[in-house]
C-alpha cells in the first residue's frame, strides 16, 4: 500500500474529472459531438492564452509545438534570436539550427532571467531576426522571465515574439494579446492538469505574415493546414480525441476558479515552498526570478540530489525532480503547479525533511512544515 | 438514454481495461516504474509488428509516424516511389513532396491492390529510388495490399519498403521481419484498441542505414535521438504516458489472445459483414482486394450516403463511416476493427437494414442479418 504524490514540473496531477473523462467510451471525431468539444476546447484554450487570435491543438507533446512556430514562422537563412538560460531555452536554438536559421544566441546565467534591454540591443544588432525564442518558465531552473517587458521591446520590431509557456501557462500570468506575444506554445502536462500528448500554439496577425512566407518543409506541423480545418472545426490528422475531452473538463475548472484567482492559488503555493526550504537552510536556486511554477533549490555540501530525490520516490512515494544537465545532483525542483493545493506542498516539505534528515543534514524537524504553515494562513 | 456502436475505421472502441488504465493517476516518465512500461510496451509492439527490430512510440497522431519516416530515411533531392490508391496512399506522396523528394507515383485504381509487378517495373525504371511507400489497409477504400509479395521484389534491391500499417496493424497479418518490410508506421486508434495520440514506427537495419544518410531537417521526429533515449528506457521528449500505460493493457490483451487468434476474429467478422451487405444486393467496392479491416460497400443509385451515415449515427446510436474524396456519398464503410465481435456486427447491420428500409431501398428486412449469423456459424 502506497500513496503516491506528484510534485513535478510535468507531467503534473491529474483532477478527478480529468481522470473520469478518459476513462468513457470514445466518440468519433468527424461527428458534430466532437465538434462542439473542439470549439469549446478552442475557446476555453483562448481564455487561458488571453488572446482572442487562433489557438491550435496539436497531437503531439510541448516540443512538437515549438518544432511548429520554428518551422511555420521562419525559412533556411532567416535569422532568428534565441534566448538559452537552461535546458529549454537551449531547445528552442536546437531546433532553429536543425531547421537551418542563424541563430544569434542571448546566454542568461541559469538561475538568472533575461533582460529586455539585452534584446533591444542585439535586435538592434541583428535588425534582420524575424523571431526572438524564450521562455515563461525555465523549468530547469525555476526562473520566470518577463515576458510583458519583453513583449514592449518586442511590439515596435518587425520580430514576433514566440513564447515556451509550456511550464506556467495557466498556473502564473501571460496575457498573449496584451503583452504582444506573436506565437505562444504551451502542453497539457503542465498548468492545464492533463496527462502529455496536447501540445498547443497561438499565432497573432504579426505571426501570420511570417507563416504566409515561410519556406521551412513541413507537413505535420503545418498551421496554414490546421487553421484550414480549424475553420470547419476540425482538425488536419486525427486528434488525440480522449486527452481533447479531457482538456475540456480541466478548462471547465480553471473558468470556474477564474484564472486570476488560480494565479493566487500558485503564488501561495510556491510562497509556501519558498518559506519553507529557507527555514531549513537551503537557499533558492533563482532566488532574483523565482517562479511560481517550480522552485529549484540549492543544496548543501554533501547533500546527494539524486539519491534525495529517489529516497524520496521510491521509499515514500513523493517525487519531486532533481536536476538537468549542468545542475544534475546539485539541485532539486519542487513543483506546485496544476491540481496542488496546501496539503500538498506540507506532505512534499515533510518527506523532504525526513529523507535531508536521514541523510544527515542538521535541522530542526518540523521548522520547514511550520513556515509553510505560517506563510498559507 | 441513448447507447452508441462504433464501427469506424479509427477511432475504434475501447476495451473496459484500457478505458480504466486510462482514469489511473498519473506516474511520473522518468522513473523506474515507467521505465518498465516502455520496455512492456516496445516487446508488445514487436510481437504485434513480427519484429525483432527497433519499434518507437511517438506522442503524435500516425501521420507523424508516416512523416518521421521520409524525414528519416531520405534527403531532399532524393527519389522515392509512392503508391497511391486512395487517400492515404495519397498523402505518402504529399509528405514526400513537401519534404523536396523526386516522387514517383504508381497510380492504383481506387478499389484494387497495387500489384507487385508494377513496383518491380517501376524500380526497374528508376534504379535510384531508394524508399518505396505504400499501404498495408487502404482505408479509404478498404482495399488490403499484398505486402509480402511487394517485399519479395525490394528484398533485392536497394530500396527500402515502408508501409502504412496504421489500419491494420493488430488486425490482420504484416510480418515485418519476415516480409522484407524495412518500416512500418502505425496508429494506436485501430487494431490496437486505444484512442488516438500514439505513433508507431519500425525500423530495419536496411532502413537505419537511410537514416545515417538523411539530411533532411528534423528535430521531433528524430529517430537517431529516438534511438539513443530508447537504449537508455527513456524517449527523447515527454512521452504520452497515459496512452502509453494504456497501450500496455491492449498488447496484453492481443498476446493473450494470440495474433493469430486476432486475426483469424477479424476474418469472421469481416466475412459476416460482406456476406450481410451483398446479401442485401449492395456490391463490395473492392471486392478483389477487400480487407478484413474496414468493408466499403457501393450504395444504389437514390440512396444518399451521407445521410445514411447520418442517420445511422445521430438518429440510431450506429456510427460507421462514409466516403472520403472522390467516394464522398457513394460508399458506407464499416470498420470491423479492434475490439469488435460478432453482434457489434449484428446491431451495425441491423441498423443499416433499417435506415435503408427507411430511406425506401427495396429489399427483405432481415436478409442481411440472416446472411451474417450463417456465416457466424
Amino acid at each position: 500500500m502506497r500513496k503516491n504524490y506528484l510534485l513535478t514540473p510535468g507531467p503534473t496531477p491529474l483532477p478527478p474529472e480529468v481522470c473520469e473523462a478518459m476513462a468513457r467510451p470514445i466518440i468519433h471525431h468527424r461527428t458534430p459531438q466532437f465538434q462542439a468539444i473542439i470549439k469549446e476546447a478552442t475557446q476555453g484554450l483562448q481564455y487561458v492564452f488571453q488572446t482572442k487570435g487562433d489557438v491550435f491543438i496539436l497531437a503531439s507533446s510541448g516540443t512538437g509545438a515549438m518544432e511548429a512556430a520554428v518551422v511555420n514562422l521562419l525559412s533556411p537563412g532567416d535569422t532568428a534570436i534565441t534566448i538559452q538560460g537552461g535546458k529549454f531555452g537551449e531547445r528552442w536554438t536546437e531546433i532553429c539550427k536543425k531547421y537551418g536559421i542563424n541563430t544569434e544566441v542571448i546566454d542568461v546565467k541559469w538561475g538568472e532571467g533575461v533582460s529586455a534591454s539585452e534584446i533591444e540591443k542585439r535586435l538592434k544588432a541583428n535588425p534582420a531576426a524575424k523571431a526572438v525564442f524564450t521562455t515563461l518558465c525555465e523549468t530547469s531552473t525555476g526562473v520566470v522571465n518577463d515576458i510583458a517587458a519583453i513583449g514592449s521591446v518586442l511590439k515596435a520590431t518587425n520580430a514576433a515574439l514566440v513564447v515556451d509557456a509550456i511550464s506556467g501557462l495557466g498556473a502564473i500570468d501571460l496575457k498573449t494579446d496584451a503583452w504582444n506575444c506573436d506565437v505562444v506554445v504551451s502542453g497539457s502536462q503542465k498548468g492545464l492538469m492533463l496527462p502529455p500528448g496536447l501540445g498547443f500554439i497561438s499565432v497573432s496577425q504579426k505571426a501570420w505574415k511570417l507563416v504566409e512566407s515561410s519556406r521551412s518543409p513541413k507537413y505535420y506541423f503545418d498551421l496554414k493546414a490546421a487553421k484550414k480545418a480549424l475553420d470547419k472545426t476540425d482538425t488536419p490528422f486525427t486528434p488525440a480525441i480522449t486527452l481533447i475531452i479531457a482538456l475540456c473538463e480541466a478548462l471547465k475548472m480553471i473558468k470556474e476558479d477564474g484564472l486570476e484567482n488560480t494565479f493566487i492559488r500558485h503564488k501561495k503555493m510556491a510562497d509556501a515552498t519558498r518559506a519553507a526550504v529557507k527555514a531549513l537552510g537551503l537557499e533558492l536556486f533563482a532566488p532574483t526570478a523565482a517562479s511560481d511554477v517550480v522552485t529549484a533549490v540549492n543544496l548543501p555540501a554533501g547533500i546527494d540530489g539524486e539519491k534525495l530525490v529517489k529516497t524520496m520516490r521510491d521509499t515514500y512515494g513523493v517525487t519531486i525532480a532533481g536536476g538537468q544537465a549542468e545542475l544534475k545532483g546539485k539541485v532539486i525542483r519542487i513543483a506546485h503547479m496544476g491540481f496542488i493545493e496546501e496539503f500538498d506542498i506540507i506532505a512534499g516539505i515533510s518527506c523532504l525533511e525526513k529523507v535531508l534528515h536521514q541523510m544527515g543534514y542538521k535541522f530542526s524537524l518540523g521548522q520547514g512544515i511550520k513556515a509553510a504553515q505560517e506563510s498559507l494562513l
